[in-house]
């Protein structure tokens, strides 16, 4: 098989990278070591930038994700005992959308398959070849056959664990690396949110976080030992630790229910550099990671489709090959932009049992400088609805 | 002997605290274990607030600093290699002014000798009594005889290592503290200073500050493990290390020349809460250090000094103690903004070896975002010019 771009994934990043590819009339595939079903049965969160939600647009996957998602004006921080909201929209100008990210795939997939995009699913052994030079291929195994693609470029949208970063290890890639000691516990339950808008949450028994999927549907998290088993949670304890770490009336205003899902993440912060090898790209979670706090993974990995995309773009309507040359620096800018919002976030939010009483102290004094200062707050939320491409 | 309020320590918060309260017709006695020579030949800092400078001002000994003091419109910070100015007064309507403390001490004590305020010098023990009750009183030591002085209230404005925080330990005081793997090596000299403004410094070497007494007088620092000793760095080493941590121009710009004083001073954050325990307060560093980064220990100094002269006008003025009983918590609420300041300069821009890659590329993001987001740059100015009293 020839196409002129090879995606590997058909997560969120490879998704919209094809469509984006083939609206512009540059042919691709994307293969995916899984099916649809499995794709489409992860779990992720949902906070769309306005740079993200304009990519699903012009993806021409956008229209269900404005009639179901939830437009945010503005999100609070909760210390102290009291609540503080950052309004996002009056500080910036710019609202965020919550959509979650199965939703999003989903659109994606099937405008993909109306528009007949290849995808091939249940791809074993998916490998890069030859991308130091002008002809790379993949190759990959189905029903015991190896099969082969040519291509021009190879996108790695594979996620932290794909074959793409593994296939440039030992050839120049520096990895920088922060590890959390903590996880977030995670519940989600078909109850009506406890607040309209997302509430992050500063307290001395640790992080917790108020969020939600949609208007009957929440997603909640306390922060917890990452030794702490999921097993050892049941939801009534869940339920308890979570009011524990919440301002009175916000405890009192919590509506319960089973849990529908429960598990718990470790929290990281990775970064590989460079973004380019030759003819190969990584894209999204393939070449950095950031914890969950600030909502970045999903926006970044759509900013990286927007600079490879620029690129490609480039290099097929006008032959020059500047803006994919140039990928992994301008990608990077932002990159390392977000991961130190990121860090922020939950340096700033989360106990550090290591920092002492000090630390706790300078987090309540940090968040109380901040609800009485416009300049904080406008910092904080322009990183928050994202900070241009 | 009796007086209204007995002021333990002769530096510049017991100074500035007598002046205002003698111009208020409120009678007072500074004590101190040492003597002026003494106190004048201790090298500080000297980077003012607005707030600093006013309460020179109402102290009627500000004339000096005014046509001696070089008012600062900003400073710059340096990183991966540029220089970027944070343009405090275009941001924040607000310039600092460079002092040097031992100036303002001199300032301070000539004008009380002028005025024919009383301190008293040399004094052993010094050690508050009876501060739980309404008769509190200080005894001390000089030539053999214990002498006793009888007041309404006390302020220890002895330091860190003063009597009055000695002697409220183990009776609710609460201590919180950071210590930094590192310390400042520094260097005076009298060459022209490398710029007109400060110069803070974020290398992979570590961090470095350009800093000035004086159009003639040059301090400049740079970060050196506490395990190094001041005899280890000649003058030569220290100007060669300064210049590889700075942008080229600036190190091709740098005059040297000999030193005259070179030291290591340790970093450290620390508060102590409360700050008033019956009739006895803590004042400036006696309740309270910050690392030098930001420049913030004169200034909250001066801050202690406004709200407990505030208290203890509306005292004698107004016979109500709710001022003085405030002290702690108004004071400290300012306080833990500038701890929290003065921490987050330090780590944004030292090297911490045990961060790894990470930690040095993350304080670089934050430089890069900080270069183009008017928002962070104003929060930070604001907080470097002094928050509101």
């Amino acid at each position: 098989m020839r196409t002129q771009v090879a995606i590997i994934g058909s997560g969120p990043s490879g998704l919209l990278l094809g469509q984006l590819l083939s609206k512009a009339g540059i042919d691709n595939v994307i293969i995916d070591r899984v099916d649809r079903d499995y794709i489409l049965g992860r779990i992720r969160a949902g906070v769309l930038e306005v740079g993200a939600v304009g990519m699903m647009d012009r993806a021409g996957a956008g229209a269900r994700m404005h009639k179901e998602g939830l437009v945010h004006d503005g999100f609070s921080l909760s210390f102290s005992g009291r609540r503080h909201r950052i309004a996002l929209k009056d500080l910036t100008g710019t609202s965020v959308m919550v959509y979650g990210q199965t939703e999003l795939t989903r659109d994606l997939m099937d405008q993909r398959e109306a528009e007949g995009g290849r995808t091939i699913y249940n791809a074993a052994n998916v490998t890069p070849h030859e991308f130091d030079g002008e002809k790379p291929y993949l190759t990959y195994e189905q029903d015991g056959v190896t099969h082969r693609i040519d291509c021009d470029f190879i996108a790695g949208c594979d996620g932290y664990h794909g074959p793409s970063r593994a296939a440039v290890e030992g050839r120049g890639l520096k990895t920088y690396e922060k590890v959390y000691p903590f996880g977030w516990l995670g519940i989600l339950a078909d109850v009506a949110p406890v607040d309209h808008e997302l509430i992050y949450a500063n307290h001395a028994r640790g992080f917790a976080l108020c969020s939600q999927r949609s208007l009957t549907r929440s997603r909640y998290y306390v922060q917890v030992p990452l030794t702490d088993k999921v097993e050892q949670w049941t939801d009534d304890a869940f339920w308890d630790e979570l009011r524990r770490r919440l301002p009175a009336d916000v405890a009192e205003a919590m509506v319960t229910g089973p849990s529908i899902e429960k598990s718990i993440a470790p929290l990281r912060s990775f970064v590989a550099e460079p973004l380019r090898f030759g003819r190969l790209f990584l894209v999204g979670d393939a070449g950095h990671i950031v914890p969950p706090t600030g909502a970045k993974g999903l926006n970044l990995a759509a900013s990286d489709v927007h600079y490879l995309f620029e690129g490609l773009q480039e290099f097929y309507g006008e032959r020059s090959s500047a803006g994919v040359d140039a990928y992994s620096v301008r990608a990077l800018s932002r990159i390392w932009k977000a991961e130190r919002f990121s860090w922020s976030m939950t340096m700033l939010l989360h106990r550090f049992p290591e920092d002492g009483d000090f630390g706790q102290k300078v987090q309540e004094a940090e968040l109380d400088y901040l609800s009485g200062s416009t300049a904080a707050q406008t910092a904080m939320a322009e990183n928050y609805v994202g900070l241009p491409y």
